[in-house]
């Protein structure tokens, strides 16, 4: 059962609380900072803080080419090794500790006491459950995962669940927040291990990693399969939406029918599961909603028409192997 | 045991023919016009020429943008049902026909007596093996696997892979011309069942079939993780170098340390393999062979830069959800 939230208006916010001073608490600062927000990052020592600065100066470079918001300035960020300080008048706070349970588990007790129960607290974890690091919380309600993707400055994407103990409201609360901030939230069913992106993301590398092993293919060999192959589409496209083009005028209904038998092909290692009608009905339904009012003919437009803005993008800007 | 093969020059070519009149037959025809060939394409029935020609049409203008070979114009195209005389002079042949193992072997039989045994014959099989394709064929030794991705006009990937009875010689000979035409050839130590990218493109399929069957994600969830995750990265460099830049100035040796414990998560639902003192080797050796005489400040900064370009090159051309 969740103790009651009730946050502050999502736009009120002017003053950000990151922990941590590694590349992911650094790019969370940056992003924070780009967006005009007031961000005072607590490191652990002070002696991180020249790395943390070092950190945030490039992912500004980057910033910048994007476009800061009105007002936004890295003179806006303050630094501090003390918890009390750094969380003082925080609307938000995101954390971005090291991956480690009895860490999060003291840090989230401390938080509950410095922090006003109404501030929530996102953490960004990529392999831990809220569900366990909210246990010793005294107000673990507005305690939730916000798992960003490296680097969290240009990967809009934010992976949001809570644990058992965090309310529906606080989950509500940091999704519509990270909207606000320019981010795509994705609000997850439930806490899987995993969530969504890095299962995907685990199952290349697994099956990678099988085909180094087994001198299918090198290392280099996987890097040039991808950049070449799949990798440019889903810069732009998931694989649902890539199949529902791939089967033409007919989308996804014609491509099942076509490649649902391949599915029992050993073209992986993990096990495909049984494509039932329902299975084919939410995929059918499901990339229909996601191709929206793109017919094929647009839809393999706009494909084509950026394949090609990222081959001409890339162009000299990142050696691209061949 | 295979047969002799001698191959000519491959800058001595100049006509192609290709086989199919789909998008993967008549992407290839549109990509070789577009190199500067003469194309002869072979229809099944000359029906299907006007959908050919829309297909090149529509090509013609991602390739107009990414820049013509001198010379090349659509009018170099012809069209025939005949196959005498669309393999006629021909000095490369790329087989897209349908799916279909029996098909295939009546028409490499067919291709074995009309076409002279020093002329390479490329098959764009996704799922077939040519051990199985070229089992009854008369001039086995020049048959090979040429596995593009689609748009196979846009996308520089070819998985080059021999059968059984085909020459190293005919292997090499057409990873070289695949190489001399702008395309990203990926030649396979052996044959494996799905080659590279689509075992790799497969495991995320099953994973995502996963989540979707026990509705742990909808669709646009699984499309919205990827282009807003790890997608854009994708488009740019593989799953080793991007935990290779993951590492930091430690790389994939650091990576390996700090992320090896996870491959017994259940991340996936794919078994990992055990990462073995001989993998990580492997791993990091390959990796450090891929960031080539980039460090990691460098390829920091260049995947930055890459994310940005990528970001602006699709903004008002691709609708990315968020």
């Amino acid at each position: 059962m969740s103790e009651v939230f009730s946050g502050i208006d999502v736009s009120s916010v002017r003053k950000i609380t990151c922990i941590g001073a590694g590349p992911i608490g650094a790019g969370w600062a940056a992003f924070f900072l780009s967006r005009g927000y007031a961000v005072t990052s607590y490191v652990h020592a002070m002696s991180e803080e020249a790395s943390l600065r070092a950190l945030i100066d490039d992912a500004w470079i980057s910033l910048e080419q994007l476009g800061l918001a009105d007002g936004a300035s890295i003179d806006q960020l303050s630094c501090t090794d003390d918890l009390a300080l750094a969380t003082a008048d925080a609307q938000f706070i995101q954390e971005s500790a090291p991956e480690n349970l009895e860490l999060k588990r003291t840090l989230y007790q401390k938080l509950s006491e410095l922090v006003p129960a109404n501030v929530v607290i996102s953490s960004s974890t990529s392999g831990l459950k809220m569900t366990d690091i909210q246990s010793t919380c005294s107000t673990p309600a507005r305690t939730v995962v916000g798992h960003p993707f490296n680097p969290p400055y240009l990967l809009p994407l934010v992976e949001v669940v809570g644990g058992e103990k965090s309310s529906p409201v606080a989950v509500e609360w940091v999704a519509a927040f990270y909207k606000h901030v320019g981010k795509a939230p994705l609000v997850l069913k439930r806490e899987i291990p995993g969530f969504v992106a890095t299962r995907l993301q685990e199952a290349v590398w697994r099956e990678a990693l099988h085909m180094i092993a087994n001198e299918e293919a090198t290392v280099a060999d996987i890097d040039t399969a991808i950049v070449n192959g799949p990798g440019p589409r889903w810069a732009m496209m998931g694989p649902c939406l890539a199949y529902h083009i791939g089967g033409g005028e007919g989308g996804m209904e014609y491509c099942l029918e076509q490649f649902g038998p391949a599915l029992k092909l050993p073209w992986s290692r993990m096990e495909a599961p049984e494509l039932t009608p329902e299975l084919a009905r939410k995929l059918i339904d499901g990339s229909l909603e996601v191709a929206g009012d793109r017919d094929y003919g647009t839809l393999n437009r706009q494909r084509d028409e950026g394949l090609v803005a990222i081959r001409k993008a890339l162009d000299g800007v990142f050696d691209v192997p061949d």
